[in-house]
């Protein structure tokens, strides 16, 4: 039987351990191509390159597997790897991470982990993005790597329904202590802004972003009240942002006239 | 009566045509605060400037308008407009653009005018995003004023169901031929990639992003459908990404199990 062709992609860069964890998880299963940003690309959403050309070098930094560092946006690495580097093949299934650090909840907007398995989508690639919740270089990926492979076989097998990626995120607990998989919505939780205010050699004022992640969406069919609880959050996330239930209650403004 | 305080920002930058028009749109209805980008911002979406800090100055751009140029992303502009610049005040209203070119159907992943007003929302600002179907910096905003001030007091009398935003687009055409405005909902459209390759003086390749647009949702509640016959499409649209309609498809993950 033909391996499945995986395309790999992250946000944190090519040289990131997440994505290091994910390849290793992936060639257990298919071909491996990756495709990933040649620095980090954190927070940059859905962001495309279209000023500015864009660099595609080869590169030998995971064992075998034959791999490209980009230098736009995970977005940009993913249209890249579909119309330049995987040009006349299918692509079978692209995963994107693993992150370091959380994508749960409105962080999927901000996230380029996330965009990457978007634009996949987009392109009717089934697509998953794993993120791990510690942020730092050290994470520990191991003990995620059995549910990150058993994610991959299913997508493989059942495909996604059309638009459709999968939204995942793990806690930092060892296998032990993890309960499994839950399938559930995006909390409806946000960031509170806390700029840093500072001056710069020359007095000029600066800002520099931080702040805090605030969650009073506390239901159980939460992907926050998953993570809490030790279970891996698995939402289905998808890229009409049409607010279905919205329509009705606006449909006045088909009657708005203007006097000519 | 109070004024109501409005905040305008967009993508194209500060110096573009698209906004001048907004904010003399905005000054007839309340209090204009300006805080855009100092340069062109377009292709974003909803990036934010994590690794780098954030310029803001105070310019004298529009005729006795409060404005601010801002080095980060439209996302950054409606967080410092938020947290720095109108700090203690509540803003009633943020619109964003107008933009020189669609934001229509799959254009809203990618455009930094329509994150700027998705930030909005998330603040539970009500918000809107307008965009001109010309692209030419000459673009006539002219025509659609009227429209643009009707929603605008809409918005500001009937509020927007939280969380959500609005996403309208303008057919390029005189007041007299344009039909009115419709409610409807994202078409399931999607941009086909032709990348350009190129060689630098040096040699190397290098790529640069290009496409044309694709549409095979031809039903008449969509927004391209609104567009392409004379009217000013109106989806509301939201930050919500779960597909709901696809979690019960996909149920049996919460039963894998990791033998350990």
């Amino acid at each position: 039987m033909k391996k499945p062709l995986i395309l790999v992609t992250n946000d944190d860069g090519i040289a990131a351990p997440g994505i290091r964890s994910l390849v290793e998880s992936a060639k257990e299963i298919g071909e491996v191509i990756v495709v990933a940003p040649d620095s980090p690309q954190s927070g940059m959403g859905h962001a495309i390159t279209i000023d500015d050309p864009i660099r595609l070098r080869k590169v030998q930094v995971f064992e075998g597997i034959e791999s490209y560092e980009c230098s736009g946006t995970p977005v940009d690495c993913v249209k890249l790897a579909k119309n330049i580097v995987l040009k006349d093949r299918e692509i079978d299934l692209c995963v994107s991470g693993v992150n370091h650090g959380s994508n749960a909840s409105i962080n999927i907007i901000y996230s380029g982990t996330l965009s990457a398995a978007m634009e996949a989508s987009l392109e009717h690639i089934p697509s998953i993005g794993f993120s791990l919740l510690d942020y730092s270089f050290d994470a520990d990926f191991e003990a995620s790597r059995p549910y990150v492979k058993a994610l991959m076989r299913y997508v493989l097998q059942h495909g996604m329904v059309d638009g459709s990626l999968l939204n995942v995120n793990i806690p930092s607990l060892p296998t032990s202590q993890i309960k499994g998989m839950r399938v559930c919505r995006q909390a409806d939780a946000r960031w509170v802004e806390e700029f840093q205010e500072a001056r710069d050699p020359r007095g000029q004022p600066y800002y520099w972003l931080t702040g805090r992640f605030v969650n009073d969406d506390y239901e159980e069919d939460t992907d926050i009240w998953a993570l809490q609880n030790g279970y891996i959050s698995v939402v289905p996330s998808m890229h009409d942002l049409t607010n279905y239930r919205a329509m009705k209650g606006i449909k006045d403004i088909n009657q708005i006239t203007i006097p000519t």
